[in-house]
């Protein structure tokens, strides 16, 4: 499971409800239009191949570009310095990073996610404050002392638990639960049936049973983190289990108690981070990898899917994969060098022959 | 974690509120009792081991054939053309599938799920549309322009979001959420927990943080679909994420945006695919798969438990595991010939020294 | 992920509105304090490298014994027979296990888990039978005949099927669901988001599609279980899955039907077992460990992160890793040989090239 953090692949469109011109959106993005023919209507966006006179596309990666040559989108979006080899029928906005460019349109006027607005809630403590612009939606309960920022969302069935922090202009979607002191930063997003601050799993062997080792630390999300959903991140035994400014992780990820992750790290679908362990920013983990307690990853290292890191990483920058993690062009030599095995074996056969057949001379 | 679809493993019977003839049973499953003797009196199912005077068994594998001979069930479905060698005490049902007889009668009068009736909840959208005998439990929460189908269950502290459409006899369990826009077809089962629609892992790198890549697509479950508990379906950055017809995904399992899943497919639990790969129909995942994006899986396609697939399926009936994945043949191979390594090394050295030694002379 | 059953990690204190004196912790746990000096004021607990002149600390492992020397700690717990080699500012309280004593501390003084008391919900069903001082959180939900131990908590969002049993003590976090018929016993704590009866993954094929088998079993908990957060433990086909007494999970733990997991286990996050196995008691699973189905694991087996067994593990006492999992001896040794294949190679060529010249001799 490579990592999926950067996905430049798009499916049909849907409907919308929106109409801009060309020339409009040439002027949101600051790109520019050096045909005169500028005033297309958009009411959508789509792929090169599945557009039509309405839609707005775009050209980011160079080998994809016969598609613009086929394409019937009404508006595509093109690199600064893009010179067609052949005629092009739509029109063309020059702009230095078209895909970002594009989800900038994609994300003002396309965007399904119209949030409701209002109080609905019934189950808020008398305690809890409320910033301006907040929505809680009908069935979300809200404990003592809970403090909920301006612009933040909590959608129906979200459980905040006493003296909660959740900042500015936050997300939190359905069936959310947030245990007691926990602490979410600005423009945090929260996918649905995600656990922040359940108990680590900690237990003291005692006689041969476990004893519950009392969690009583919390969690911290800092600014710009996007937890996907059905994560859990548990509460530290005590102080805090961190997440840094900007990091994302997918869907199904465990980060256990204590952990630190560091910023702007993204972290795809069901990775977990085992108790303690310390993760450098600025790292990218791929889907099922698993990291042992206790460790020190440098900043900057990337693991491939499924791999099994079980000792820290002290150099930054390195490209990691397998169980036990290696780096990456070491782990492929092994699987190359696995599969010669076999006629390894064989030559050491004709080998052995040989210098039986020498021995007897 | 090999694959689990089908399971001929029962423990011991629940109290069941009924009570049927073997006769009775054979009529409802069109099956055969050869012996006069047929009005032995069924209140529950059972494994032959386990079963007492009142219970219905099965035999359908002939390697449990001992067991027959020794049950106390007062009746048992066999094979359409089973002899048996020994006396047997219950009255026998023919049939030429007794497993699936056995099922029917088990899902028709022990099955322990009835369903409540009626809309309990008062979180239901008045642009909502609910076709006859739906049942809404109290705390579920519909939004603006829902449209569920006939006969259709959802269970309190379920979310359905803005613009889903579900259609006619799904069961939608408790704390389900489906994000806006999102469709489900007919006969669908959504296990409790599962995440239908959160947004998709894409974010673009710009100036060393990540940007947001709005999320605008959607869900399609086709019909018959099921989905075990505490998955993660994500919408697709725009078209759709489909799993089709007849589709079954256990627990835990991770589907990213844009992800095609064919028909007829089954998929355990805790695997992932990750990012616009396609699957091909009547498949079958083990558990704890990872399977990379972009990439395509012909049909019929089975992987075992814990493979990594890094590259396409190209020909369909392949039988894949290990990481990364290839044939199962040579990864058995491969393990066999790792356990030889030692032998190997050492077999080398008394090479080197007989060659040291041949050439001393 | 090495398993993280016991922590000894902490990070920074919560701020606490309890003060104890040196003498009352002594007192509380059974220690002995051997200077005079005993009165010094303990507001919270920390690690040693953190603490305050009002904080608690301990010290267990010897080989953090130089943090004693520098801490600034008020008061530390450390082992019966401990001697400082150099002056220590802390009052030091003498115990047998001071790990254990400083969690009874922590547990008893410094929890931030306050629970609610009374009943707030107004969707349990009149056939429903609650304890003493029972809570039930506003919107949780409990059908038809449930019974409900004394002491136990039942937080908001949390959905108790027809027929469940829960026993005394126990915590039911936001948003867990457990379907009809599952029996949970006394001292059980469910993290928040787990699924507990969900339907086992059981399809027969019938012509190239999938039938569902109806899952009438249960799940039974037996006392002290843990489960961690957004766990999936599926109900039997017949009779019942089951975790016995003191059997700690981890979070996003998925137990398939049927399965049985013996008493005092504990189980990593993220780890799979399969339909129908038996997981003998006393035993320990690493994080991301999958279990084939069918299987009987002996009592006391230890398992690695990431680990697959797909074999009967028939002694006691053993320590697996790898896929397919084998003693973790041979899997090191398998790990360190690979790293020499290249080695080999390299000499396997030229044991070939001296031969040739031999041969030409």
């Amino acid at each position: 499971m490579g990592k999926s953090a950067v996905i430049y692949d798009f499916g049909i469109n849907l409907q919308a409800e929106t109409m801009l011109t060309a020339k409009e959106i040439a002027k949101q993005i600051g790109g520019q239009i050096l045909v005169s023919e500028s005033d297309v209507i958009i009411t959508n966006a789509a792929k090169l191949e599945e557009g039509k006179s309405d839609s707005l596309g775009f050209l980011s990666n160079p080998k994809y570009e016969q598609a613009l040559y086929e394409t019937h989108c009404g508006a595509v979006i093109v690199p600064l310095n893009f010179k067609p080899q052949h005629p092009i029928a739509a029109v063309l906005i020059h702009h230095d990073n078209p895909y970002f460019a594009f989800c900038t349109i994609l994300g003002k006027y396309f965007d399904p996610n119209k949030h409701r607005t209002g109080i609905e809630s019934k189950h808020i403590h008398e305690t809890a404050k409320l910033g301006n612009d907040v929505h809680i939606g009908s069935t979300a309960y809200l404990e003592e002392s809970v403090s909920v920022g301006n612009n933040t969302i909590i959608y129906p069935g979200a459980y905040i638990g006493r003296n909660v922090k959740i900042g500015n202009n936050c997300i939190i979607y359905p069936n959310v639960v947030i245990y007691s002191d926990c602490i979410v930063g600005n423009h945090c997003i929260i996918q649905a049936g995600s656990v922040i601050g359940g108990d680590g799993f900690g237990f003291a062997p005692v006689n041969g049973k476990y004893v519950k080792i009392p969690q009583v630390g919390n969690v911290v999300l800092e600014d710009w983190v996007e937890v996907g959903s059905n994560c859990s991140i548990d509460r530290a035994t005590m102080g805090s289990t961190v997440i840094k400014t900007g990091t994302k992780l997918d869907n199904l990820v465990q980060i256990a108690h204590n952990v630190e992750i560091g910023e702007h790290t993204v972290i795809a679908a069901q990775t977990g981070i085992s108790g303690s362990t310390k993760v450098g920013g600025y790292s990218q983990f791929g889907g099922q990898v698993g990291v042992a307690g206790h460790l020190t990853i440098a900043p900057k290292t990337s693991v491939g899917g499924q791999a099994g890191i079980t000792g820290n990483v002290t150099e930054e920058n390195q490209k990691l994969t397998g169980t036990p993690a290696t780096d990456v062009r070491t782990f492929l030599k092994s699987v190359a060098n696995n599969r010669k095995l076999s006629a390894m074996m064989q030559e050491l056969e004709t080998l052995k022959r040989e210098i039986e057949s020498i021995k007897k001379l």
